[in-house]
């Protein structure tokens, strides 16, 4: 798994890359079987949805499922990010994201820096989000919605909204959302289970609810260099992992490897 | 404006039919550029967004506007209607549905029968819905989403949900919402400004909200056969209007010729 120059270049203008296939119909299997007890689980890490009590997010999950602390440490995964970034990093944020069939809410505008800068005092907006989709992602089941290029423009001015939705976010104000989509327009990252995407920190997004009787859920690990690591720690160790320790690789079948032991 | 053999078929099998250009920008212009004073109007007929208070819904617009009341009797409008039904058509409700930039809230799987049949007493579900786009429709400004084929279930079961969203409406359950998808998929109707749009009365649709920072007009005739007229009057009549005089056409270029006169 390497990065094209072509890829490479796309990553730069657009601020994202989608690849389709990265892993296997089996493997996504596997990770998708480790997550209903997961989800049964009480904890502050499991987070609901404020309307159906449906988990909306599940964190921390590299440090309670072993099929995701592999996936954190996967070479098909992290060779493009060692590939961006070099390969000094950490695990910053760990997480499914679901947007359960008919419950799934709305994110708003937003990027990750503005959340990793104010509440955990990242200093600068390196991290790369990796996300891998568990189930196909298509316009009807709250794909992720991309301003491309907007994170060639740098942080956009922001405020925290606690209000919309079950999570609190930093969110881009609508009048900078709305010059940044005259300039750049809108697009979905979709495609099927087993598709990666890529983003950078300063992307702007936002995803609408999930209307379709279709689950999606999307796997995201943040990984962010180790030299640009966190300076406050208010936060909960599950929403910004504090160990600091090089993220290295395993080997290329070490999910169903895992499975068939 | 005519119906070829293969827009009857296909309005048979999935329920709807797309007319890109059906109506010029200069015919737009006029139908947008009535819309600022009717929306300002303190009316029951306007109905608001629960949170923002902009208007989600602009309703007995034929009796309100000039350029309105020419719309709904506009040949190119009513000649595929006239084609599906025969020509003794009544206006039974005529509204703009805006989905206001940033604001415009969800709508969820219903078919309009539910309502007029429960709220209004129509015996059958023939109706047709007219719509016209008044501003681009895309992906990401709250595009109607149908289950195509739907309709040749017949009326699915549903229940009243006046909690969801500002307007009280019949909605269809999630399991059959699930069993019908699962049958037929799901399909967005998206096109210019100026572009035209029929369903029949037991078609499955729904929206999403409208993330984007465009706004998203669409202009709906309701016509329903006066045979089929309403035989319960408990909803006003900017809901469901008490003229059964038959729609009869004007001119080609009624829009047009108002607007210079």
């Amino acid at each position: 798994m390497r990065l094209s120059r072509g890829q490479m270049q796309a990553f730069e203008q657009q601020g994202f890359l989608v690849l389709p296939g990265l892993f296997t119909p089996r493997e996504v299997e596997v990770l998708r079987a480790a997550l209903a007890p997961l989800f049964a689980e009480e904890s502050p890490a499991n987070v609901r949805e404020k309307l159906s009590g449906e988990v909306r997010t599940a964190m921390g999950l590299h440090l309670r499922s072993p099929a995701y602390a592999k996936l954190v440490r996967h070479p098909r995964l992290l060779a493009p990010a060692f590939q961006l970034l070099g390969d000094g990093l950490y695990a910053q944020q760990v997480k499914v994201n679901v947007k359960a069939a008919f419950e799934g809410e709305a994110w708003q505008w937003h990027y990750d820096f503005a959340t990793h800068h104010h509440e955990d005092g990242v200093p600068e907006p390196l991290a790369l989000n990796l996300h891998v989709f568990l189930d196909e992602v298509n316009e009807f089941n709250g794909p992720l919605y991309f301003v491309p290029g907007s994170q060639r423009h740098g942080p956009a001015p922001c405020e925290l909204d606690s209000v919309s939705t079950s999570y609190p976010l930093w969110v881009v104000e609508r009048a900078t959302v709305a010059h940044l989509v005259a300039a750049h327009g809108i697009v979905s990252a979709t495609g099927a289970a087993g598709t990666a995407l890529i983003f950078g920190d300063c992307l702007v997004h936002a995803s609408p609810p999930n209307l379709s009787p279709w689950n999606r859920r999307i796997f995201s690990l943040i990984a962010n260099p180790i030299a640009n690591r966190q300076t406050r720690f208010a936060r909960p160790d599950y929403k910004h992992h504090r160990d600091f320790t090089p993220l290295t690789v395993l080997a290329d079948d070490c999910l169903v490897a895992a499975a068939a032991a």
